[in-house]
């Protein structure tokens, strides 16, 4: 029996193999009540076979979330207001949910007076930092169980020994099925990892992607669709106004048919070692698209220069699971001041993988201004004898370091 | 006349009507002898009639430089050791070639004995700027004439009547048939600026694009290629080594057939105002996302986001013309710094418009560690148990915040 | 007469010699009325001298403003909070008076139906830039006139023969007894330029500083205060409360007698070439020393550190005259939102030159946790043996990267 | 017996109670060979003690090294090339030795076929992880001990009965006399923590200072120094030729003479806490101030303030312990681009606590141009209308957006 005394504990629970001999394992060696969590955010699997599960395993407290509106209105769209990508590829797509995870994981413990939570992350990965940083943070008096790192059940074959042994049922079709990958979804993605991914010079085979077409076989017309920004959110998609998550769902749906938003990269984990990660973000990947356009037309150009430098440092903060932070909320502060002009339409053609900006307007904050920036003569709204001086004062210390042989 | 007496000027010269009327309105404003220089920087036009013209109008010292490796070998490809890309968008195509150009101006004024340059850049645009911020930090005394903001020929009617005053021949059926954009061209890219562009919520017309096949009508079968990299260099193209220029010319070959580079932005001009432009940059394209595969595989985390930090500020000092500079100078030592390790292969697959990467490996310089990385036993390559403290540590200053009801 | 017709200019005036030329010059230059206003900011000159003079020369609408209290708490607050620090030791006493100048001067302008704004600042230095930008940015269509940069007079021996040819009064007694230097000053700090400094080798005489006491003149005996801070801004001084401008000026008292604030730099000027300046900013040193102490106990550390990174950059655009900018919103947004926590008090000694923090405490929002930090045992507040997987996974990647030999 | 079986190991060893006792520890917990390392970084003790009492313990194997030279000049003099100060404050005395004595920890296992390395930093503190980073760097195979975390001596009693019972010689007068703070002296600085300044409102006691006088009762007049500096470096003071540790010797006596350096700060380690230090650094602080002067007239604007932007990351990188990283490598190679023009003199006063710069000069690298930056007529070195179109160009971006309403 492990050191410390836990009376109950609040589980992150799919209903999977892994969570439901966790369950059990938590149920044994800490000899406490647990209490089950299962959300929905988009991840497009049923939630109720979970609650049978629990109900099956003498579980009494038993949470069910659908948390899709509040995942993609308070994570999701936050975050695309940065324009995040970590490393220049990776759309944060299991980074940003896992913050919410924990938020609910702690309120449902302080509700059920659960002393810990508990979690499926390995030891290897990000999630079980994400998980932690966020809960501690939040409860700082929160105990934290990651069955992962303490139990001895480190292979696939341990884990199905033990699931037999205790009466755990194993979807023995399912499993057999089972893609060989490691994967995670929700609404923004979903990803791949493991298998034939640990040589990062194989390419996966084609069935390995399953939210998106391929490519070739798209379809061979582009599709044009308009999007409408608010404070730089999304609010609709030609002309149809929508909540934050049906949006991401129609663009998931839209994109997913054209082929959008498959990557395959190397990235570097926060716990230290570098690993291959195929994802599908169609959705997040016109967003992003969409919401840079728009920006190009609204705001300022050192504001936008200034998010484009703190946006690798906002990522790696998601990534790293510094959501719920305090230089999180000082990043955030920066960004959403720049957003109130975020507002307009964009418009874009997707086919085959592309994402192709075709248009973008704003009735009440562009600062495009054709007068000034006409090849054409411009009625003076601008003055060329300007540019002599700017020019030559900008060059003053160029001039000067060239006088001493530097340039 | 002029205040400024001028003996001999440079003129960066095209043998197009612009430049042919500078020519002609330096020698008669100034009353001064031009040198012509005429460079050959993978523009794709032919460069002799430039000669004959320049004989044609009197002058004496006439250059005609090709300067295609030194353009991609001393600025394309250290550009692209930085991953730089403008306002998230914009490779820089015409921003890397003009310090090129600045240069040679300024040794042939050193050559020649001249003591001024010239260029046909308007008083609107970027390239004013980093043509005179170059020749003023090569040269701190050189004196520049640019006659956009001096006369008064600023409508094409004007232009046209002046050349035709002067015996300019104006090549009419090219001037009829003439494209309605202002282009920029080189080995890096083309771009197009004007005309209907001009409102950003038009489409431009499908006849705009010159170097590469719409997505729609390129192949239907992918095409794969390999790239070996050297100190973050490509040094050659499926097995076959090239000098820099012919690997840039062979991608912008390949890649235009499978319609990859387009880029249709907004962007923010360094002389204040917001500009349309288009651009086609299909070796770029490919050059950028195999870079940064080439990376994710052989650079340390740290000094991979490092480098994404500092590269918008890199981005823009080459955007706004200051390539010679003490500044990007200290910053092109620390992205260097970098690349001794960036070696080895990546593969792509290139269709319709997408560069996929599908393999990255490096035989000396990987440091993707599959014992480490694994989801399978790894034999004690990474002891679990270490998460549990990293997390604590990293969590306690979050879990001091979240007491004091931070978070 | 000038290109430009201007109806009624609005004019930046102290009643000096320099300004009341400018005062006659635009009267008969532009043929306009004249508009005269003169700002209390703490420079510690009469203004009702203004006043009589502005009167004498004709002018119908003049305006004297105690803008002491406005300057403090919008301008010379929201910077401290910032740490802000130009090139590592100036203190922007200038800069940060500049836009509030500017701010007035256009307000004024829509009071009195002015269709342009005069500075008496020269066309070499930084002033000139933050009054325009202020300017512009607030009215986007004000028109500007800078004397010296368009008239003729650019010799005080010029200058003074103006004033005597158009019967303006020079105080010779004045005059005669002037500085040699170029001063400026408001409530944060007086300035010195030119003269002897031109020599950066060169000491300057001790009789140049005005308001501090030589430190070798100081006090033998120290003087302990202490200031209680609430969200970043010092409210109270030895617990009395006082308004932001009383804080400043008993500060600048108490530091100026024990000879605090001195400095004497070598910087770089917007316009481009080095420049030397002496400063006194009594207050505004023992302020900035005191923030820092304050924040050290109540800001978590990464916040700090970020606002540490973005503080040059903060403190660059404010000495270029971006106040008014959507650059410097954004990046206030950010250090604010982190404020709302600094409080409590700091104590410090002041003696001879020297500030030095001797205590801070916060009763609300102190992160010190003395039960953690001890080197006592500590009752399993830390568990020591946390920090061996945190320092094992942090030297996961440096390990892997001394394997290929890299360090 | 441990679980790791090691047969030799390297102790930094400093013949003190704490590290006599680890040795013993060392020999019977892990029942291995220990060899002593003990190094003179300028800690000013006498280093035969350890000597004495390394062969008493049985020690065949016995380092002392002389490492002042080593020192100053390969981590000392490159960090102050960087104008490093952690949190605005801290001139990182201890940070900067650790990785000195990790490097020779290694190399000395290397030389003995040691398998293993010891240290006696505690598991609270930033030492241990600053010594076992740099260690794992340099061998990403070696082993460490850190007993503090392992063994149960957590009080100065037990740590004393251990010593008592195992023969281990207690110095008792001068444990008598000890101070009653954790202390760490180098070349560069010593520092304090622990006992009174636990509270952090509470100052310190007089008797606490070792290394300078109290400002006031140092010498009454101030005293004059030149220092010269080749490519960023001190080489000479007052004309005299100095090595690198023979110049922050000298600099440490004459500003401790004059009470020069101290600090008390509230600081932030890494492994989470904030933690209350106070340092002297006479040396240091006068050669920061003395390089920043002589990088004010010498360096360009723009990699000065890039080099104040990237400091802040460089000082936490050298804080937290990544002395040998990537990262550090990186930013070190741009820091010291920019230094081989930091050439010239620097003449300070130094007075009761203050520091002053009165003078800085350089014949062969200034960028000060007095003909440019006079406020006397400049014969032509600069042209005041130039700065119209600057300011006007720079303004166009601001009067758009105020256009908007949005300055």
């Amino acid at each position: 029996m492990p050191a410390t005394q836990i009376n109950k504990v609040v589980l992150a629970y799919s209903g999977g193999l892994d969570t439901s001999v966790i369950l059990k394992w938590l149920q044994q060696e800490y000899d406490c009540e647990v209490v089950t969590f299962t959300a929905d955010i988009g991840q497009g699997e049923e939630l109720e076979p979970a609650r049978t599960k629990a109900q099956a395993a003498g579980v009494k407290e038993i949470y069910i979330d659908d948390l899709r509106e509040e995942f993609v209105r308070d994570f999701v769209y936050p975050m695309f207001r940065a324009n995040a990508l970590y490393e220049g590829e990776y759309l944060l797509g299991t980074s940003i949910a896992r913050p919410l995870i924990a938020k609910r994981l702690v309120e449902i413990a302080r509700e059920t007076g659960a002393d810990a939570i508990s979690h499926g992350a390995t030891g290897k990965g990000n999630d079980q930092v994400r998980f932690e940083l966020g809960a501690y943070g939040l409860n700082p008096e929160i105990q934290i169980i990651a069955p992962w790192r303490e139990w001895d059940l480190l292979s696939r074959e341990k884990l199905l020994a033990y699931a037999e042994q205790h009466g755990i049922p194993v979807e023995m079709k399912r499993e057999g099925n089972k893609s060989p990958y490691s994967m995670d979804a929700n609404l923004l993605h979903i990803s791949y990892e493991g298998y034939d991914l640990e040589d990062p010079w194989v390419e996966p085979g084609a069935d390995m992607w399953r939210w998106t077409r391929d490519p070739q076989e798209a379809p061979n017309t582009p599709q044009e669709i308009e999007l409408r920004f608010e404070r730089g959110d999304i609010i609709a998609i030609d002309g149809n106004p929508m909540s934050p998550a049906q949006v991401l769902a129609e663009l998931n749906r839209i994109g997913g048919e054209h082929g959008i938003g498959r990557a395959d990269i190397v990235e570097n984990r926060y716990v230290g070692m570098k690993s291959r990660g195929c994802y599908e973000t169609p959705g997040g990947t016109i967003m992003l698209k969409a919401h840079r356009a728009m920006e190009s037309l609204t705001l300022d150009r050192e504001a936008a220069h200034l998010k484009d430098e703190l946006m690798p440092r906002y990522a790696s903060l998601i990534y790293n699971g510094y959501w719920f932070s305090p230089e999180r909320n000082m990043l955030q502060a920066a960004i959403d001041q720049t957003q109130s002009v975020v507002n307009g339409e964009v418009r874009l053609k997707l086919y085959k993988g592309n994402v192709m900006v075709t248009g973008r307007r704003s009735a009440s904050d562009s600062l495009f201004d054709t007068s000034i920036a006409t090849f054409e003569e411009d009625a003076g709204a601008y003055d060329q004898g300007d540019a002599t001086g700017f020019i030559r004062l900008n060059a003053l210390r160029l001039r000067v370091a060239g006088r001493k042989g530097r340039l």
